[in-house]
């Protein structure tokens, strides 16, 4: 019997957003693996600290963030042989997963490589995007909104019409895009329900009006844009 | 002093999806209050059954599902009366809400009402979106694909032209709109990515191929369209 990969989301930072199931399946693991990014602490692995015991193996999988697709790829080839090992001998491993494995998480491309030959669980987590909302204090999306989730590195023009179109807003991944962000919200006239919030429910995470937002932002930032369409709220 | 109102996300269904502080605040509460429709029992409180002790006080919100909406606000206002009453005496409320309180949940209509004048904490919670795709298998959104939810209710013309432009489609709210909404999806080719899920995590979930799919469905049910944009999964 082969042993099952566990894609555990940890929810957006704050170990108390974790599930009750996540929780349970990474005090009991014996295997974990997490990414990390060459030569930084992993942060997946942080919000998991004090749930993982002594004497588990743990699976770093090194993820270069390159433009070029074929580095991560490479990567993930060799992560998906190191855990296939532990899962052939009858061993669970438990993927940790910021946010939702499945939400612009890495976690897919070892489901991809992983999931015909063995059994593959995927415990789903809260996602930065409505933590973000209840950090804000902004109800994203009412009755019969839509609600559009982003990617900051989107070229321009997209951005604008993708944006002009939505009741609701997220922009992911803000980062380096911050200023392009602002400039396309200001030019919709949005940039005054629109809040800047970066690494949220951690403990130095910070919460702005976009207009007060620092001049660089960590790739962990959101912009939500609620433009208020329920007159009811 | 007042005491705090916790809105407090429950996730899809299964309880073990609870965060590890909403069980822990739903545990701790000595006044809980939820919404169900009349006549019915509360899904929130059921997906919470196991943790409300004994001697709680408990507030059951009967929001009527019409569309006239001017019920449901009024119902919202008798509620936010009774909860201010518990809050001025110096009592916690919990609040319980099926999914995330900011993701087309009623506790923002509270949230209005009584933010103003006491302390409100939004817990997020893991929503049916990534909950169904974790079930299905279907990574949902990579690298900078973008992702809209979309109301099953809205009009055909607008779900058409919506569905067209997103790389992946959450439909939700599906119930009495499956029919037009297969109809959409058929019209633009995108039937066989589609998957069909009703009442996610619970004990009588079902999933099956959006062309299998019943004649008729309820309330909890989601379409999830990926169109698998992604050359690497």
């Amino acid at each position: 019997m082969s042993g099952i990969l566990f894609g555990v989301g940890l929810g957006p930072g704050d170990p108390d957003l974790m599930t009750v199931k996540a929780a349970r399946l990474i005090r009991e693991a014996r295997v974990v693996a997490y990414p990390a990014l060459p030569g930084t602490q992993s942060m997946a692995r942080s919000i998991a600290a004090d749930l993982i015991g002594p004497g588990v193996s743990e699976i770093e999988m090194s993820i270069p963030m390159t433009v070029e697709r074929a580095p991560a790829q490479a990567a993930y080839d060799a992560a998906a042989a190191q855990i296939s090992k532990h899962l052939e001998s009858g061993e669970n491993v438990v993927c940790l997963c910021e946010g939702d494995p499945f939400f612009y998480g890495s976690f897919m491309y070892l489901y991809a490589r992983l999931s015909k030959d063995f059994s593959v669980e995927v415990v789903p987590g809260v996602t930065s995007v409505t933590a973000c909302a209840a950090l804000a204090g902004r109800p994203l999306v009412a009755r019969n909104e839509v609600i559009t989730v982003i990617p900051g590195p989107l070229p321009e023009e997209q951005l604008r019409s993708r944006i002009a179109q939505a009741d609701t807003v997220v922009l992911m991944k803000v980062g380096r895009h911050l200023a392009k962000l602002r400039g396309v919200l200001r030019d919709l006239r949005l940039e005054d329900c629109a809040v800047y919030i970066e690494r949220a429910t951690l403990p130095d995470e910070r919460r702005l009006p976009l207009a007060d937002a620092p001049e660089t932002a960590p790739y962990f930032s959101i912009i939500l844009v609620t433009k208020g369409a329920d007159p009811w709220l």
